[in-house]
């Protein structure tokens, strides 16, 4: 299994949280966002993710995935041991709104190519594109936070007692937002299930900085 | 069973054609995204979905959904006929994928409070922001019709020969391509598949000017 992957991509973290998670052995095939204007926007990764953008998943069967929620979603049908989804219809639609929260309503608007517009085409400086980012992190930390302190599902985890898809997304968001200095006060929630993941040895594997392309 | 709408809502569209395909009944409660400054960011309905965005799904069993495709698993998972992902694994991710290259990649930046942020706290003009609308639809469109052209599981519909979630997130965004005037010219299978969509009753009964609260 091959995992197209950057250090700092928080869609790449999420996958190679789940696949710590599960024991799954992958290489990792490092794909730089910043060199020569952006290796994800050259002919060969395209070739592999018309998106040009990380991570892309390739089964050793000949699957490839280029979204990192499918990637966890098949990751979990294919090799289903520990359960990163409970068993519950209802407990599963919930893991999976809150992933989407950060997945689709607030990770994808602060993502590079977004941040690129921001100050190339709109003409934005460094402190505006800040802000930017910081605003939409926000809404979705917010959002993910009311979620977790008005249902009674939430444990040590987001979910119960054991990580679920949602950790496996929260906790690259909050790497996101440290880095782009976000105050965090308004989210003890988050916070707390965050430094329960920190103790587990799946989520120190995948964090950045232990990449092999980390700088 | 209870669907906050509003007949334009792009995400609340995927919804209503999934629960047309599935032939499942329910109350629309009509959200009106612009009338009194949005009906969406007040309290009352920021106590059902603390993320002010459509759709949220009610079962009659108490579960509440703030997240579209998390309400499309959902339903698949309850309501399983007719299926809409296919029975293999491989299968369900690419329909997943091909979702996702919408419901994250795509449509989240163009939706109503991005537009909002461009014009007011960027200070952008009605030019601009038809311009960075059209240059995200555009985006996903082209990952899109790129996933289908490259792969021979793409059928009469964008996987295979009966609708898939896939389809429910398509329509709606080629809805929105129109709408904002984009050139589908570069896109013949999207138009292809959408024009198979549009025969069937239920993508008829879910398109924005058959609901109870069009304008």
């Amino acid at each position: 299994m091959k995992l197209y992957t950057y250090f700092r991509s928080s869609a790449a973290y999420r996958v190679r949280i789940a696949l710590a998670l599960k024991g799954i052995a992958y290489e990792a095939v490092p794909v730089h966002l910043l060199r020569d204007g952006g290796e994800q926007l050259g002919d060969n990764y395209r070739a592999v993710n018309p998106s040009a953008l990380l991570p892309t998943l390739e089964d050793d069967n000949g699957v490839v995935i280029g979204q990192s929620l499918a990637i966890l979603e098949y990751l979990e049908e294919t090799r289903p041991t520990p359960p990163l989804l409970p068993p519950d219809a209802a407990g599963r639609a919930r893991v999976r709104a809150l992933a989407l929260t950060l997945v689709a309503d607030s990770h994808p608007l602060s993502n590079l190519r977004v941040l690129k517009y921001v100050k190339g085409e709109l003409g934005q400086g460094e402190d505006a594109k800040l802000a930017w980012q910081r605003h939409w992190l926000h809404e979705g930390l917010a959002t993910f936070e009311a979620l977790l302190t008005r249902d009674a599902g939430t444990g040590r985890y987001c979910h119960g007692a054991t990580p679920t898809l949602a950790d496996c997304c929260l906790v690259p968001q909050l790497f996101n937002a440290r880095r782009f200095g976000l105050d965090l006060t308004g989210f003890p929630t988050l916070v707390r299930i965050d430094a329960a993941c920190a103790e587990l040895p799946a989520f120190q594997a995948a964090q950045p900085a232990r990449q092999p392309d980390a700088e």
